[in-house]
């Protein structure tokens, strides 16, 4: 039999159990699926060097399907194969029809989109939400790079989501890093969901693009096995210094089987009659293109070779007045003042040297998170990773480096990490051991206005603090730290927990409030002034005004209680205990829009049932540029006097 | 003089204002400013028709400056021509010297970044979070369109910002809607914040890209008044049918004062001797290039012409039943289930034939999201906006819709939503009347996976309910309707209410809980049952389960209260009086992430300073497929039996 039969044979095999899996499930996408069978076939019997085995092997190539929709045509392969699955790394097994069958079950780990978390390897990131992909590809990539693996990335991308401006920005990524391990393929089957998809989005339009941005293109059809089959060989053939390289696949959506082609067949099973009309015609396509007995000879696939090296382990990081002086610093650690931000910058530093684990991505601000001194460290530099001014791209590259192995950290403004919300809750969904940090938080940038700062940021992520990922810890720990000590610390206490972490710097420099000694856990709080007439509790930047409130109050004879809390979640018995020993009288005081720290607080006061009286102080305009701190929190009703005047309202005492 | 002269002449005097005033206020971008100065001072003195005396007149040609930053070039040109300023439409005044001069002080609308809404109406949206201008210009010039105005909007792209994956977003949207009455310049100035730009964003690349995407692409100087001019005359003179044309303009940062040029630059005023240095070295610029006396001969402005048409008058919207019935729905009616996001669909269709001002964009989920409802009315196609998978440009183009008089609503899975909220809080500091219909919300569709569910949406969209916007009003009403009647009320009242709402509606048919009679106000709520024992607050989708725990608690004696909080914000004393009716014992129940309505609630209860008891039930994991509603809603611990089985616990009744 020949290649090509042995192909075409696979796919239909594939198709025919696409449509029933989906059948089964009552829901799906078996046309799209259906347009992926001789590409997946030929990838994934052919082309790819892993093991049905060894699904998550590292040394393995990898696919990373960015239409996850598409899944069922993997899963069909995986089950003809017996590629391991299930959700416990202990006792996986191999899968079997009956698993392809059981698409979308609650208690299935073949799920509707690829889900790795839920018991699924052979894929390194939750996928689905649209145009992620080829940047989770390009991370995966570079993580083999720096790890010496020479595992090549493939991605299959639709036609309709290469509309997402995020392919693009992966697109010019590939190209800067010279990330030719990575082999897009656009699947251009030329339906989207609820129409054709745009001539911009058409196989002749994608081609002229990737020209544009540097790839030397191959336009093929998706369905001739010789055209798949030269296309990659010719990719894994490439040499170091060539230009990266594209697919463009020109293929029918519901290959195969006319009766479910052509717009209004997206995202729907073929069930009862009609499923027996697509067989049959899939199967009439079986006699027209095997002309020999079925045999899977030509279908032979081989196991990666090489060893992974061995990994290095991660010694510890100096204390933060150690790392200031031993980056010439000293005369600035003498003055007492340093901005988180920069803290963090130094603590990624320190954290490289000890860790070779740690990745650090910008998106052109290294100068303002103070990254640089990671970039221009020579012994780092080649793990630092300049992703210029493309927020997605970066956050869904990190995802990739975290499948590969990686401590990835993302710093830019908070602002515009909000540009990658969606990416970076599939990183959550992916299991991804991301890091953000985010500097310019809040309003206390001040000058540059609203543009620039982040507001509902702490709302957003504290959604996520509540949730128990797939590991049983928060989904997000929130980390706001006070002054430099704490940012250094935090920053360290983010590498070794393994799990999402936000923390939130800001511009200003700031005085010390803590030194080496004190040690910052997550989940913890620091309790800063001890009163007994009313509970303050603040994070961040606005510390420093609760602190001087605090000296009005004690003018006033209000003996307020202060506590950082540098961390949602926290220990919530402990916070409830100190506003019992204040009168139950809490103030909080934030930074952002509402959602945040202080409600935070008010969830554990209701849950707690006992009587408290909260007033909460955040943002609630939306604020503009001033030219300084002081203006800024003053027009946001955030400045010192006026939270020295609220809390002295909660305790009876006039200002 | 010359025009080439006269151009040098002001553009030399514009950048040295840009210095100036970025001094004054001790930041800003004074560099990018002058990279600009010669085709702001083309475009402003010389090829937009407008008036400085009616910055805001929507006959005028608009200017949309995405890389905000660069703003100081354009403060020095309306100081300098005296445009109309002041937040107060009825008291504006004429800009001057000292205005510019008081740039980024807390008290003038002279702000750090665009924004209009704080007295700046030359502008018509706030940027500085990159990328999103050109989608901006491009709801600009499709809102002309569809006015039968003939005005012109210049789009000025940092080189850097286009990275930004929505600016190729932007592109495809520009030649699939023909929309050739836009402008892009990019402004290659070479250098973004922390480094010279990637070859990928050079003046080169970023040409051949433009073309591969269907642009004609005219390169030139950007400091040659002549090659500046001939590129904008021949933009000016095209006819209908071209292709649409970009600009690509190759500048100097810090052009005229070489001591300012080169990396370091970015965002960094030149003060004392250094603003001395940098201004004689532009006043030997000028010596050199204006060769005759300065004049302003050659720089005249001229006004728009034409009228605006008449504003066509809304009328009133049929009822729900009514409108059901006009579309040959009566059976499905008589069912008495309908899917909330399809009511929706259908209050679309409507409110379009009775408002002429409606606009509906959807991102190629039309037929999920049953906008296609209105897409499919010929009457009203002309005002549907097709954007494809590109939700970013959808949300921006929205904003520049609303800023040319439109009410649009933009359609698409509540998921996938996400993927704009920088875009969103955008639109809303730009004070746009922008309306989010997110399908498929929470985890009631399922079979999909969390790919396709939202979950931390409520709490990000909270944040703003407890900001005031620019009008006084909350900075966005998050509506959750529970049935269709609810669901088409809720998109109505969207419509009549000025400032942006989210409504949140979910993909199965649900039974109809109200008529036609319940009237649907934003920030009110319906009690569905009134109890005494313990009130239930719940919205959406969760109403029916929460309707189902009520038979259940019945049959136990429990009697209690089942609040629709469809509104955030909502009547906190008008809740808090059935809590107190209640005993103090108040269960929440929601279908998302934490910090969501049980935090509304919460908020409300803390700060009355009463005694309640609260528990919150919310998605406390990543969730996954299921198969159907049941099975998720059980996985998620959210089943009516789970919430009936809280609610006797919270009265002390076992289950």
């Amino acid at each position: 039999m020949s290649f090509e039969a042995a192909v075409h044979a696979k796919a239909i095999q594939l198709d025919k159990l696409s449509l029933d899996m989906c059948a089964a499930a009552g829901s799906g996408h078996p046309t799209t699926a259906m347009s992926l069978g001789h590409l997946v076939t030929v990838l994934m019997y052919h082309s790819m060097r892993w093991s049905p085995e060894a699904p998550e092997d590292p040394l393995s190539d990898r696919l990373v399907l960015s239409e996850g929709h598409g899944c069922p045509i993997v899963y069909a392969a995986c089950a003809d194969l017996g590629v391991l699955i299930g959700k416990d790394p202990a006792s996986r097994r191999p899968m079997t029809r009956d698993d392809a069958m059981n698409l979308r079950k609650a208690e299935s780990p073949v799920d509707g989109h690829p889900n790795p978390m839920e018991g699924f390897p052979f894929f390194d990131a939750a996928t689905g939400s649209l145009g992620m992909g080829l940047s989770i590809a390009a991370g995966l990539a570079l993580a083999a790079r720096q790890d010496g693996i020479g595992r090549r990335v493939y991605c299959i991308i639709g036609d309709g989501e290469s509309r997402e401006g995020q392919i693009w920005e992966a697109c010019d990524f590939i190209v800067d890093h010279a990330l030719t391990s990575v082999l897009p393929i656009f699947n251009c089957n030329a339906y989207g969901q609820s129409d054709k998809v745009s001539p911009q989005q058409s196989a002749a339009t994608l081609a002229k693009k990737l020209e544009s941005f540097g790839f030397q293109v191959k336009s093929i059809d998706g369905h001739a096995p010789d055209q798949i089959h030269a296309a990659f060989d010719e990719f894994a053939k490439r040499g170091k210094g060539s230009a990266p390289m594209a697919v463009v696949a020109t293929t029918v959506k519901g290959w195969g089987a006319p009766s479910v082609q052509g717009g209004g067949w997206h995202g729907k099973p073929a069930t009862g009659a009609k499923l027996q009309k697509a067989h049959d015609e899939l199967d009439a396509a079986r006699v027209k293109l095997t002309s020999a007995l079925a045999g899977d000879d030509d279908l032979r696939i081989f196991p990666p070779s090489g060893e992974m090296p061995a990994a290095a382990e991660a010694a510890e990081a100096p204390s933060f007045s150690a790392a200031m002086k031993s980056n010439d610093m000293s005369s600035t650690l003498a003055t007492g003042r340093f901005a988180t931000r920069k803290a963090a910058g130094l603590a990624l530093r320190a954290l490289g040297r000890v860790n070779p684990a740690i990745v650090v991505l910008d998106a052109d601000v290294k100068n303002s998170t103070f990254t640089e001194w990671f970039a221009l460290d020579k012994d780092l530099a080649d793990r630092f990773v300049e992703c210029r001014i493309a927020e997605q791209n970066m956050m869904s590259a990190a995802c990739g480096l975290s499948a590969g192995g990686k401590i990835p950290f993302c710093a830019t403004f908070s602002k515009f990490v909000t540009r990658a919300y969606d990416q970076i809750e599939m990183a959550v969904n992916s299991g991804a051991n991301i890091k953000i940090l985010g500097s310019h938080s809040g309003i206390s940038l001040a000058a540059d206005g609203p543009s620039q700062m982040s507001l509902p940021d702490v709302a957003w992520f504290r959604a996520f603090t509540r949730v128990r990922d797939h590991r049983g810890g928060p989904g997000f720990y929130i980390l706001q730290p006070a002054d430099a000590f704490a940012a250094y610390g935090l920053t360290l206490a983010m590498a070794e927990h393994h799990g999402a972490c936000y923390m939130r710097t800001a511009r200003p420099d700031v005085e010390f409030i803590y030194d080496d000694k004190t040690i910052f856990n997550l989940g913890k709080f620091e309790v800063l002034t001890k009163g007994r007439d009313l509970l303050i509790v603040s994070a961040g930047f606005m510390i420093h005004e609760c602190n001087k409130a605090i000296e009005l109050l004690d003018k006033q004879g209000v003996d307020a209680t202060l506590v950082d809390l540098y961390s949602i979640p926290f220990d919530q018995n402990a916070l409830l205990d100190l506003a019992n020993q204040n009168g139950g009288n809490i103030l909080t005081v934030e930074d952002n829009y509402a959602g945040g720290l202080g409600s935070a607080v008010a969830d554990a006061l209701t849950e707690s049932g006992d009587g408290f009286t909260l007033q909460q102080m955040f943002v609630t305009r939306i604020p503009k540029s001033a030219r300084d701190e002081e203006g800024v929190l003053s027009m946001c009703g955030l400045h010192h006097s006026a939270i020295a005047a609220r809390a002295a309202a909660i305790c009876g005492v006039g200002v």
